[in-house]
């Protein structure tokens, strides 16, 4: 087998380890800025004042994501937006990413392809470029990315400031990757649903959107002088409750008529309303940002958001309490949050959940 | 099974499935900075004035480690080293990095340990902390670590940057990490030189030094105003030669009888003295710098460097040129070096070469 030469674009099937490595690493440094790569590490300038965020996630195939779920350009644009949403959890802009791929070689060229221009649609989307990556040999598929970005030092989210009386504050709708994932799995699931929800369903599940525009929002509310909260709600809206209140020692009374169940989730009769509300604290991977602010400031803020149309999903869900309990009120029961049913590594059985 | 309570240390042969993701994270978050850790990213305020310089590295076991030759700590001793060396390459100091770990739940608990020791004494050893992490499940153990130290702009290490008559110098020996990972898997290998060099070669191959030794020389040589190129020997000597010359658009005379082969690699009948050269040029892992920098200032680097001792392995070994070849003279032959023999992912057999 002869190998590709560098720069041709080899057959779409071909196994990379045909195209040989260093024929790989010129076809992929079309998706890279020529002044970062060539060396050893790339050089980044920050801006004078600011202070860099980086936060990294790890994929693996048949773990976080699987041929039957994710192409190829989805796995890309999923590896870039969840790491971009810690960013913008922190408050943060985007930089770009560092990415190691470890990778079969009988993975075609066309995946790697489809991975590359998933990626770098998200991040012409929301900011960066790709500064710079590694290539090993592996016998299963594993992305680890990271995500480098700035914020000014009086605009960083952290997690540990909610205070009691402050509202919490969801961005958007949870439980749609959840439903998204479980429709690519079972297509005869939720079929009482028209196809424009179980488009956006499986949108929300392979293409998430880290919320950049809701940092933007909060930026021109309050400048340079707010007290906000924030994670996002990667591991589920629960997780994200339970770890804003664990960090901030403090707890959260969440009205449970007040939580935006997913117009489709009510809809299907796949779900009673108990599994919707289910799905929607710990379906996990909607990547949309929690926030606790000040009550004044989380009116504000979700006027704003849903400007956009009232069917952003936004909404105030609850607030902040001195006791440290996180109770959900649901039909006058107070039902504790617990951590334990939200996505937990090596407990949860492949078949329950396809991703993280 | 009972979950591991936070706080308590498992018993060591405990499979990290059993410990539970949260009481696991509570365990490494010891090995962390608190200010570093709990928000979705890290925060990282740069010196003024300075650059960041970010590289990544993935690493895969039985690919790039396994364990008959390199224990947890060795592991993660490597995992920090081989991503600050590209730090030095670019003449960087670390300010630290993040992981992204992929493990099966079997794993013992005893075994991240001793990876997170490794990681740590490195860290301590050469500066930088843990900046952030993310835990995943996987059928094999796969690490992603990214690196990001910081570099003033006129001390950057460029690749591109060699001319015409510039000497090139190596910073110590080369092979002997090959040497380590033979004897590591084959005992009776080299059982004709003394144990301190079979420990030597060992220790090149579990515990590389990043070369910071040799940045902070520089800095002490030329202040603000060098032009070096260099990168770091990680995929082999001869490997870095041609990238330097290829970034730079230049060749390179490569004097054979100035390659310093390291003394066991000589002294053992385990290998002719061809096979002893092919290893320095081509055995690769020594992380030591390949710089490309005028006669006059390499002299005096080569005289810093051998101040520690003579052994050093530290040597200049030939001079650029302008014509594009990259040719090793070898008892008055002209063997052109090749990318080809250094490793190659997916092309090099599992059982011809342990690790990158």
């Amino acid at each position: 087998l002869s190998p590709v030469r560098a720069g041709a674009t080899p057959p779409p099937d071909t196994p990379i380890a045909e195209v040989g490595e260093q024929a790989l690493l010129a076809l992929l440094h079309r998706y890279c800025n020529p002044n970062r790569i060539g060396d050893d590490g790339a050089i980044v300038t920050p801006r004078a004042g600011y202070d860099l965020v980086i936060a990294t996630d790890g994929l693996v195939q048949d773990v976080h994501f699987s041929e039957a779920t994710t192409p190829a350009e989805a796995v890309g644009w999923r590896a870039a937006a969840v790491n971009l949403s810690d960013l913008a959890a922190m408050g943060a802009t985007p930089i770009g990413l560092t990415l190691a791929l470890s990778l079969p070689g009988t993975l075609p060229w066309q995946w790697l392809e489809g991975f590359y221009n998933g990626m770098v649609a998200c991040l012409a989307t929301y900011g960066g470029e790709i500064l710079g990556g590694d290539l090993s040999r592996s016998p299963i598929l594993t992305l680890g990315v990271t995500a480098l970005g700035e914020v000014h030092p009086t605009q960083a989210l952290r997690r540990s400031v909610a205070q009691p009386g402050d509202r919490i504050l969801v961005t958007g709708w949870h439980g749609a990757s959840r439903a998204g994932l479980e429709w690519l799995l079972n297509p005869d699931w939720g079929r009482d649903v028209p196809s424009t929800i179980q488009r956006e369903w499986v949108n929300a599940h392979q293409r998430p959107r880290p919320r950049f525009d809701v940092v933007n929002a909060l930026h021109k509310l309050g400048g340079l002088s707010l007290r906000v909260a924030a994670m996002d709600s990667s591991d589920g809206l629960a997780d994200a409750i339970l770890q804003l209140c664990r960090a901030s020692g403090v707890g959260a009374n969440i009205w449970g008529d007040r939580i935006p169940i997913h117009p489709g989730l009510r809809q299907t009769q796949s779900l009673t309303l108990e599994q919707a509300l289910d799905w929607t604290l710990y379906g996990g991977e909607d990547f949309e940002l929690v926030l606790c602010l000040p009550a004044q400031l989380a009116e504000a803020l979700l006027t704003g958001l849903s400007e956009g149309g009232l069917e952003s999903g936004a909404a105030i869900i609850g607030e902040i309490t001195v006791e440290p309990d996180v109770l959900l009120e649901w039909h006058s029961q107070q039902i504790p949050l617990t951590l334990s049913r939200g996505f937990q590594h090596w407990s949860a059985p492949d078949a329950d959940r396809g991703s993280q």
